[in-house]
């Protein structure tokens, strides 16, 4: 039997990207999603095609972070931005990938899995503190006491493939592996279609990285 | 104005006593409870009832804790016990207090509270490894690497001002505010009344409590 992962899927490019790598691994993956009142209901329905075009079972959970706030993710009070931001950006939802390890973390203790894939990355989203090494690491020593499993002798990896990677870097390693790029909805504010903006941060990002990774951006876009 | 304070309450008797401490310690306290599929539907109302005694904000998140399973407490399947059990329990639920911890931490963000209180207890409940104080000042670490606040220079501690105390301590703790223990539902297998069994490992730690204390047990048992 193959060694068991839970995969974080957020149905985005870097998520599918990491899904892919890891079943490149040998591993036999267990994809994880999260409901939390998101306005881009569309990624939801990608990350549902992604796990069905790669075969693996796909599990949704409802969180409440919408009843918590305080991000323009979540919360329509809050204007998601059309540029770059200096900081830390107002699209940073509070303690979200602390609560997205966490419950991967129970999943994973339920299935026997020893790994995590989470597609966080340090370069291009270094504005968010929990996409860091730093943060990375302690949340692996923090699960390495948390469970039941770990008190019975087995060891949590938290595994981050992308952390160090460009957005550019990370489209070639998923075009190693012919990730259908198209199946991916990156934009903030994408439509019911899933068709991007083409102008929101995220967006911007990803154009930018089929165009470092010397690909065709197969991103359906808006028609304006 | 004071400080604010996140607390963990459950319903029961050691998440009751942690709020009263915090409030004698001048907290503003907001009260967090999880609605994770529990067979104890009891322990909810409960917690509305203590939040309302001590006019706190209450918040009840519905977390899909069910849907990963693993657990005498939310997985049917699985049988409470009516014995204390060797090592860890079956009631055990996986990353349980990694997840509350992880979305108290997001709303101690939204919040601005720099500190989280939950009743966690070493010395009863041994036998759950995220009881333990190695496990809580892994997850303060953690938490300070994994906020926005925290890059800003915010610190969050970690509050368990029951982690060492027996619990015949615990209530005697309480009975110094004068917490209504009444109020509080321990057992595993409450009605819908919130009558206890008086025979589950949950009843007995409090049974036992109370006589250690010395003061008269007031939960209300199930009439057989």
């Amino acid at each position: 039997m193959s060694k068991k992962a839970v995969v974080l899927l957020s149905g985005g490019l870097d998520s599918a990207t990491t899904l892919v790598l890891a079943q490149s691994e040998g591993y036999s993956c267990y994809a994880l999603s999260f409901d939390y009142g998101q306005r881009n209901r569309t990624e939801l329905q990608a990350a549902e095609n992604i796990a069905k075009r790669y075969q693996v079972e796909h599990k949704v959970l409802r969180i409440d972070l919408d009843g918590i706030g305080g991000s323009a993710l979540t919360d329509d009070s809050i204007d998601v931005p059309q540029q770059l931001e200096e900081g830390i950006p107002v699209t940073y939802v509070p303690a979200r990938n602390t609560v997205f390890l966490s419950l991967a973390l129970g999943w994973a203790e339920v299935l026997e899995a020893d790994d995590i894939f989470i597609g966080v990355n340090a370069v291009d989203y270094s504005g968010y503190p929990d996409c860091r090494p730093a943060f990375i690491e302690a949340f692996e020593q923090m699960a390495n006491l948390a469970t039941k499993a770990a008190s019975e002798g087995r060891t949590i990896h938290i595994r981050t493939p992308l952390i160090n990677l460009s957005k550019g870097q990370i489209i070639e390693q998923g075009m190693v592996h012919r990730l259908d790029y198209g199946m991916t909805v990156s934009c903030y504010a994408a439509d019911a279609n899933g068709a991007a903006c083409g102008t929101c941060d995220s967006c911007r990002l990803r154009s930018k990285g089929f165009v470092d990774a010397g690909f065709d951006d197969p991103t359906r876009y808006q028609q304006t």
